[in-house]
């Protein structure tokens, strides 16, 4: 079991590289570790918080529901998304980025109800995966301010996709996760990295890559 | 009431964070904050200032005028368009970068007269959007070399649009603010990355994204 | 003679140098130097080694059959290829990167088996070249995740490429050397810089540059 | 009058600077700053000095005919080309990077002979230019490995173009300068910039964007 003091110096180094790639610009994007399991108790950065100017003092903890244990707290907008995903996943930590190309290619991607990525070797940086023969769907859940129909849809989409490893809202941005914080970091990086070579194929060639429909057993959303 | 001794620090360290960004390459950009608003004085960068080598000794006081309040000192030549902005707006800092995205899409939409961006989570990062289906016109105005001239267009454009959090010079660059140094920064990161968004957009398919007019009750200039 | 403790630093700063410009992203990438030649020891980054959290315990010694001279430690997976390119060249130094665009580059010309580059001034930044007018051979194979297959057809694509100064893995990455740790890197900045060139004129007219067949002579894998 | 020792910091300082941001990496580029005038002495990069790795004892002393006052130091060879546009334009520091963007716009741009820039408010960044109605025209020309005809060819382009601000080598990379460092650096920064939007709107659109003939009275190549 970790506590919030041990957990929140990673959340902030975790912030200050996101936000120096560009991917967390502004107040935009949150970021999430597991305090403990039982009962559920989650650190998450608060509500409106500039991400290049993140500190341990920003990051607070709520229980299971999302309300704050602190009475005067408040929490991302989006703490019932990151509750979604720990419980649907069992992740201990949950990235949320708004990238310039995962927000270009949820667009680009969104009548399609996912993006599909495949043949890439940096695919294996993807828990799990062992081979770049591997095809990674991430569905889009269509953008919506009601934030527990937005954690709904997230949760029915995980639950269709039990292979995922990130999930884009469209035109909003990427939710990964992982077991802990390194990991659920190294899925950021290497999802943002594909996103990158797949909007400049895309400049490049005016369309997204045509994909084998059902390339992934069980969990492709294509089917829809 | 800050000081010049407070602010001055403040922004150098976000001079330094637009500057590392590339969004004030060279001499380019401006930047300043109010010091005190009965009589109006404001603190911003002095004329030909290299952005990458600012100090706080840079940063010099005007009068509601833009006459140094010290008789040696250069301010800015665009003094008078941050007076314009802070009187019209009650505005606590201005910003003016030059980005290679916000130049870009200056020329790109100038003779729309202004740039809309809307359906993007990104823009709840300006102050009082609620909503990624806002819809954030930017009026775009005529470089000139008239600095009154400008100073006026772009006081009437921010009459015309009270709703705009930002304003483009055509050719030139942006210009954003806020109620406080940290806000008009926020602003700066939020539109320079929907630049950044709708500038690859542009590239990848050779035209800007068609728009709803008159999708902002009250502020659009599409009917100019 | 180096030894270990000598080399992991330069490797460390190498490594940090790389993930900073988005070249090793994740766990993605590896990179190795020759602690002595008889019998060979290799010093390689370990397996699945976060690259932009690399320290000094990071990297290990191997022998000439990619075994680790001590019995608990797990190199990468891709050791034995870093060892092909060390006997098939009497490299000093070895660095594999797995960047955007030689990604990118790899699968656009995957088909021709091999990628030219030809007319830069900064070809001359590969040991040995002379002159702009050099045309670079840089031959593609195919991935797969069996490294004994791999390192076969790297050394094989070597041998018949005497003059490449860097080989593509298809939707993978660059492996690139040097006789030292310092011309290694030197070789990826080179080939990384060249790789932005030609894929940004790949998307700007949506083909690569047509190439004089034959234009290495010798080294030309054109005929396969 | 500077001495070496004085001046080599600030060289080096740019160097970082400019490496940082890409545009000279691995060897390329060559940096230096007139020590005196009377009899002539310029301190320049050493030949073949990685740029991120320079220290001062990387500049080293030549006379006007380009001969080390230090008779086993070997200067960049490009040595004469810096004579050249100190004599040809009595600058105090010459910069020459090599940038993705002044690369790949040497070629686009180097059947016409040059590459012409107006209409942007960045281009007051140039010394002496008052207005972005400003055409800045540079003079492209072709790369060769004999240094005395690059010299001579440099040398009568800036004759033929009084007003011009920098110069490109096809393939190759820019030359700018400025009557001191800060200025020559500010050049880099504010063409670099140009480049990039330049650059971007070719890739966007598939052509360079045209541009009035003659516009610069005087000093445009566009005749020959």
């Amino acid at each position: 079991m970790a506590t919030l003091s041990e957990l929140a110096p990673l959340l902030v180094e975790t912030s200050r590289q996101v936000y120096a790639r560009g991917w967390a610009l502004g107040t935009s994007g949150n970021f999430s570790a597991v305090v403990r399991r039982e009962p559920l108790v989650l650190a998450i950065s608060r509500s409106g918080a500039d991400k290049g100017l993140l500190t341990a003092s920003d990051f607070i903890e709520v229980d299971g529901n999302g309300l704050p244990l602190e009475a005067d707290a408040r929490p991302s907008d989006e703490t019932v998304v990151h509750l979604a995903v720990v419980q649907e996943r069992g992740a201990g930590a949950v990235l949320h980025t708004h990238s310039v190309w995962n927000t270009l290619l949820s667009e680009a991607a969104g009548d399609a109800g996912g993006l599909a990525i495949t043949g890439y070797e940096m695919l294996k940086g993807l828990s799990g995966v062992k081979t770049h023969e591997h095809s990674e769907w991430l569905p889009i859940v269509e953008n919506t301010q009601d934030y527990r129909v937005m954690s709904r849809e997230v949760k029915a989409a995980l639950a269709r996709n039990p292979g995922a490893h990130g999930l884009l809202l469209r035109g909003h941005g990427l939710y990964t996760w992982g077991r802990d914080l390194p990991e659920a970091r190294r899925h950021v990086e290497i999802l943002e990295f594909l996103f990158e070579v797949e909007g400049r194929l895309y400049a490049a060639t005016g369309r997204l890559k045509a994909k084998a429909a059902g390339a992934v057993a069980g969990g492709n959303d294509g089917g829809r």
